[in-house]
């Protein structure tokens, strides 16, 4: 039996067949029409799950489920998008599993989770987290998303926030502004954004664009962006010590832009990360996560299984 | 059916038959042998065990299982102490589970988890938490105890310390010492010690001997002293505020000895609380536990209860 996991990401829509093994049909994509609405949007998931069924030469009526992996809070209960950026024009309120579910004569079941908490569940089906069950994914990026597993099922929250790593307070960011208003919280010093605007704001180079530039010339040896990213990579190794000291999970998995930044960067992590940790926890491994675009995939299919075997 | 469900304090030990219900048989209760070594230990969980059953008229070979409840870091999987402090003397490396059983001729399945473990249990069974199933408990007193529930169960750990919130990196605690030896760790601003070493440090009357004396200068005004408890106070709610930031859990249930501080603490916490929460999450309720001494040895008899019907 396969079902079909599809990755809703800012500028492309990927999808894929996959089967019970966890073996993954050719990955397809369309473009996101982002600012069409959710119509657009529901049209376009159609189309890229038909052409996944199609790639892997599987009739779309033999696929009894298809799992959806966003950005935005979802209502994994009823598949309904709570709130999201404006990247995705109007996709607050979308009830995007019934309104894909009605796209297809079959009618399939359609479930609907975060990207990140996709992402995580695909590490742990068959990435780099496989075999562990309680796992702590972050990806820092333009914003710091997570995921919390207990037990391999994404803690939800009572109000589908869980894992919103991003508005954890730390220490050190006392009077950093933060996306949501608040200040200190811990993605006004780990997030890309936030690792860029550090940079301006300490000395470096006014006309730097981002924070892909800032590792750039750390890595390239410029002193004040040396000190940016290792500002970034501590604030989220103190933010995932907060985590790891409550909860004690089997292992932490990165992913995400500043993941991949390079050595400066995960040295900075790790040490701040072990620096906080009490000795028992010292062994928990931090691992890079090694299915990149193939992960929400296979985590949305995953769901989507979990859910057929309910 | 009745359990008996054992709360191992550091000057008594507490018991009582426990029916599926969660009703509690009469209370009773033996010192605390802590200097005289683990077989003096057990054997007071015997007699106290003994005298549970009896007060409440049921024939000890009735009762099929024994949860205890203890200081200390738990093994729950073997039933064994992995860590503890110098109150209970060498009671790292005990084995209650196996030396329990052992002393009754019907050896009853014993269970052994953490105490705040076995209070948060007990509250979520049938104190101010019962209906909630993915709830955060903290415990400040002499330290900061905590414990993770998800989905009911509490959440152990991969090192068996889930739930250590004392050792969780906070801001505004950067160059205060911790008891684990590192710092700027949530124990070493909003645990009673902390808050006597604060007051001390900041102008406060060094005759003053403890949190206790403290806590009450605040409430009868001491400007110094209203100062100490407002800084512990939200330490602990900036603390809170980081877990619920990442679990979202239906609820957070304060126990210990701080809790029942007054209106000057609690308010301090609450308010750092918020403080830091994204919109969704204002709403997520802060009780005070209800169940005092009865919430561990209900705790202890859930978890007895559970493993029973497993």
């Amino acid at each position: 039996m396969n079902v079909i996991g599809i990755d809703v990401g800012g500028t492309k829509i990927a999808a894929a067949t996959v089967n019970e093994s966890g073996e993954i049909g050719p990955i397809v994509s369309v473009p996101t029409p982002g600012q069409e609405g959710p119509d657009a949007m529901l049209d376009a998931f159609a189309r890229v799950a038909n052409d996944a069924a199609q790639a892997s030469g599987i009739a779309i009526a033999d696929v009894p489920a298809i799992g959806v992996g966003t950005a935005g809070v979802v209502n994994t209960d009823t598949g309904t998008i709570l709130q999201s950026t404006s990247v995705l024009k109007d996709w607050a309120g979308t009830a995007v599993a019934n309104g894909l579910a009605a796209r297809f004569p079959h009618a399939p079941k359609v479930v609907v989770q975060n990207d990140v908490d996709a992402h995580a569940m695909g590490e742990v089906w068959k990435g780099i987290a496989a075999g562990y069950e309680t796992v702590l994914m972050v990806a820092p990026g333009t914003g710091v998303g997570a995921c919390l597993l207990i037990n391999g099922v994404p803690v939800r929250g009572a109000h589908h926030v869980g894992g919103e790593i991003g508005h954890l307070p730390i220490g050190g960011a006392d009077d950093m502004p933060c996306t949501c208003g608040k200040f200190g919280h811990l993605e006004s010093l780990a997030a890309g954004p936030a690792l860029h605007r550090w940079y301006v704001g300490h000395g470096g180079n006014l006309s730097s664009p981002d924070a892909k530039d800032v590792v750039a010339r750390a890595n390239e040896g410029e002193a004040v962006a040396i000190r940016a990213v290792q500002t970034a990579g501590a604030a989220l190794g103190r933010g995932m010590a907060a985590i790891v000291t409550v909860v004690d999970p089997q292992c932490v998995v990165l992913s995400g832009g500043l993941a991949q930044a390079g050595e400066l960067w995960w040295n900075a992590m790790e040490s701040a990360f072990r620096g906080e940790l009490i000795e028992p926890l010292q062994d928990t491994p931090v691992l890079l996560g090694q299915l990149a675009g193939a992960a929400p995939i296979l985590g949305s299919a995953k769901m989507a299984f979990d859910t057929l075997n309910a």
